[in-house]
């Protein structure tokens, strides 16, 4: 048994600092590398790159929409061409530099509200998936297990990656619990490792009101920016091995 | 006898259209296309190579500043460092969206202040060599015959290409004349043909104070944002294939 | 009878050139002035300024949502405290480069997205209107007629201008027909001079249906960025005029 | 005897957090706010009056190069025009939202490069001191000792405020050291302390060759960005206090 963890990175900007990046390189096995567009200047992009390659972590585009002031989180009303364009510019710019650090990336994940409104919107979704495969058809797309966004990507010939959230809950129908709802991110660290294990053992997860959820786990979601996501990353990775997991990037 | 012609274009911005690019287009061999940070949106930049795809011409990245209100046109003190990033970045996104339209990129040309800036300071326009080699080491390299930009690219292993002016006066130490001085731009056509076809035929311009300058000319720029930009490039070609001098991309 | 006549101005950026402001300001009454965030750097504003100060234009500002890409135009999904603050900081920089000129604004103008989100709903419209009294409760804010930006506007106190547009068809309920359809853009000139007599006097539109429309107009928009913007808004000031309908600012 | 005590804030953005705001506003009376240009949503400035007002700080406008990744602090060739309007828009926008929340600005401090190319070059210290004046004659401007910056200030009629650094080494001729040398930031606190109240009761500074250099000190700037910086303004506030020194606004 095996499973990719993952984490969004390189968020820093210019003067100011974001996350915890090599804490979390040295747990995950797959960086979601920001492009430029809701954080992540060229400088953060090559530095984080170079931290990824040191570490064994495999780089994956993490694109969003061009607001850095609201860090790609508030929903703009893009059109379909529009979203593969700066899709295509930021998947294209990460790799290229990838590419000369002697780095190909993996997989490309839309970041925040890109990534909400195409797990969504099969238009959205459909100009991600063409974008990406306009790069590199061999990169792996991810999004959330049933989206749009994974259907898209399957109907563009690409690699697919189910993405699931173990400090989240989950209500009843198998999406993630609003965030503006209490209990909605988990915070007891071993009971996060449970779930995981439980996530990618049984391919199972228990909703807010008590029900088993079934759901595919291809690569699971850690949180880069809070307080203790190095401590949670080590703590999670030390759980899924102990319980017999390894864990893996997903072309490893 | 052959020749380059090269132009400026996709230096539109969202709303704003610039420059006359399907008008150039028929005319020159080879298109420097804006990368968005001095000018030229994800959208736009598709677009370019996509007309440049359409009618022959080679295309190139035109990186610049990240100053758009300045057109990447005020000089910046940045580090050689931040300017080897942000050109990694600008030629990467630009190289992976012509490839994803199956075009293959054939140069580099920095844009504005960076270029200048870089023809006279040797760690910038190092810089600026690494960077394009670390995306493609058969990129051509443009800039100023003689300066340190050429010099940089050679240094890392890189083809370069001398660029010329047909419509602007030239000092007789071989650098253009002020724009602030009268006299900088020529805006007689016959003249500028007349220069540019004795620039590739004899290797030679005639400078400000009458005296006779030697220089290489792999590639003759023509500016895109003048009113008659069209019709000067139309002019242009016709008046160098006349003198038997052949129009084609460096790698043609 | 008089009416106001206003019109988007000031938007170009940068090097980039957009509009018809000088032809514009021999006919209107009053200059919406794009404040930086959408399009107009401080350059552009400053001069801007100036021209209306020259003409004897009123000034008000036209705050957008931070899009330059997209001019504003894309409904970004900002919380109300987000839109306070930006409309807040938009007016703010403009009333001060006014007022260092001489000039004290008239009026508030949302653009684009911002502008259609606020007249349906209600919680932006407070945030704008909250903004607007803060910087100088004589402020008039424009609004649709019957939207709840102008009722937002009503309830903190400000002076409010229903706004309506002689080029656009409406739809039997008083709204604007969706640019998407055909027929909704007016482009014959007698027949919008026609239109605007009919809207200022009788206060009344005929909707695309063929029914009247009752709507209050206190100040009729003319688009600028259309290439015959200058004669039109010529024609439809003496059109006016010769109904024996006065010109003038709102606060004239 | 009576001194200000001054700290650039509110220089955080968007997701990005910078500086110890709330500690320094314990102990400063004059605070520098960012005004989005280099560093500072309007979000950031809005909240960051409403502490200033809340402590009783005095509140001034910190504008900067349009320069998010560099933070201001790149030299870029500006023309003094261009110079002018920025600073007009930025002290401007922050004017108008302090007048907002009742607060009146005090006084103006152009930010990293701004301050220093303006220290330096009488047209841009004309264009800043121009701008400050169009918003308000009796804003205090800050700027080094003996500077071209507080040259043009006086020429404008404005109040000028000479600016020191109790932190910072000085050379022979008065100059700030350059960061670049070791020894260039004092980190002892006792000796800042020291420093400061020499500043302020003797006029003198001691140079980094052990000479005396006599200087006018109006206002101590305090970096609000390291580690211990609301630990050394705590005990810079009690120190001077110590010496006999109130700490007050410049207006106070």
């Amino acid at each position: 048994m095996r499973i990719d963890l993952n984490s969004d990175l390189g968020e820093s900007f210019g003067p100011w600092p974001m996350g915890q990046d090599a804490a979390l390189m040295d747990s995950i096995s797959s960086a979601n590398v920001a492009c430029g567009f809701h954080a992540g200047d060229p400088g953060t992009m090559r530095a984080t790159i170079a931290l990824a390659r040191e570490k064994g972590v495999a780089v994956g585009a993490h694109p969003g929409f061009q607001d850095l002031a609201g860090f790609g989180r508030r929903e703009i009303k893009a059109t379909p061409q529009e979203v593969e364009d700066l899709v295509l510019y930021q998947v294209a710019a990460l790799a290229g530099m990838a590419s000369a650090q002697g780095v190909r990336l993996q997989h490309v994940k839309a970041h925040g509200a890109l990534y909400n409104m195409a797990c969504r919107d099969r238009a959205l979704a459909d100009a991600i998936a063409k974008a990406v495969a306009g790069i590199d058809r061999s990169l792996i797309l991810f999004g959330l297990p049933n989206s749009e966004l994974l259907r898209a990507g399957e109907a563009a010939g690409l690699t697919v990656a189910a993405e699931v959230f173990a400090d989240r809950a989950y209500d009843p129908d198998g999406s993630l619990t609003s965030r503006a709802k209490p209990g909605s991110v988990i915070h007891d660290t071993p009971q996060v490792v449970e779930r995981a294990i439980k996530m990618v053992r049984d391919r199972q997860v228990v909703a807010v009101d008590g029900s088993t959820i079934v759901l595919t786990a291809d690569t699971i979601c850690l949180h880069g920016d809070t307080a203790g996501a190095g401590a949670l990353a080590r703590e999670l990775r030390r759980g899924l091995e102990a319980a017999g997991i390894r864990i893996a990037p997903l072309r490893g």
